[in-house]
This record gives C-alpha cells, structure tokens and sequence, in this order.
C-alpha cells in the first residue's frame, strides 16, 4: 500500500501541471494510486486537476476517497492571530 | 430520505451567509441532511461553509458524502464554445 502511493501537492500553477505530474507518476512501476492534497483556493484547482486527468486522460482511474478538514496556518508577518484554512484530499486508484 | 434532505447552492456570498442557511435548515423539524453544491470557485467556499458549521456550530453534524463531477457550461456571450467547470457535492447528516 505505502510503496505504490504518490502525494501531489496541489498549489496555484495551472491545472495541466499537476496533471502532468499524475501522468507522468502513473506511468511509472507499479503505483496504483495518487493522493492530491490542496488547501484554500487551490481546493477548487485540485478537483479540476482530478476531473481532468480521468476525464480526458486516465479514463480507468477513480476517486477512491475525498476528504476535507481544517488546518491552522501561522499568522502572515503583521497579523497576531493565526489563520484558518481548509484542506481537501482526494485520492485516485488506477483500476486497470 | 427525500423529505428529510435540504440542498444549498454554495455561490460567491460570504460563506456566513451559508453556514445561517444550513442552521437554519436544520433547526426546522425534522430535517437530518443537507447537502451543499458548488461548481467553480465555490467549491472552495462550500468546503469552508462545511468545516466551518462542523467545527463552530453543530459538532454532531457529519460529513457523509463527498462527490465531485464536471458541468458544461454554455459559452458566454462572443465566445462560441462551452466551457468546462468542475462540481462538488457535500452531504453532511446530523447523528443526534
């Protein structure tokens, strides 16, 4: 299970980066599944980078899991409270 | 199961406003789901909108489904292809 697990961290570079990225993790050895993890705004790039790859490119992968929590940032320079901030997993396991 | 569901489209309001629309669902009778929908940038607000009514105001309320999917949106005015835009669904139920 650990050894053919991939972590994707998804930020703000455009969606066909991380697609890219999954592609290119698929294509190689034995790993069946890849985790996306996303915070803020880039939750909504994240389920676009998910809708891409299996709608256009990986047509046998399917989203496994999703799942949401909170996670607490430290307060930017100037601040004094902390932020926060919610999260998003969304896990895909190749089924061929 | 159909009477007892309540569903909120998650826009671009503050996700407040969403968080007083889902406790004010769920303070009327006997209503145990709820389910948010979003497309685009708001899946970003509808992410918050749960975890914020999960960990602020009502703890025994779980999330207990979570799908996301792709919508075609017809093309806006001078362009002339439809676009794309990916969707999310959260279901949360109230265990007490």
């Amino acid at each position: 299970m650990t050894e053919n697990t991939d972590v994707i961290f998804v930020g703000n570079k455009p969606p066909m980066s991380y697609v890219l990225a999954i592609i290119t993790s698929l294509s190689q050895g034995n790993l069946k599944e890849i985790t996306l993890k996303a915070r803020g705004q880039a939750i909504t790039t994240a389920v676009d980078v998910a809708e891409i790859t299996r709608n256009r490119f990986i047509k046998d992968l399917k989203v496994t899991k999703i799942a949401i929590g909170t996670a607490e940032m430290p307060a930017r320079e100037g601040e004094n409270k902390s932020r926060m901030v919610s999260t998003m997993e969304i896990t895909m396991t190749k089924t061929a």
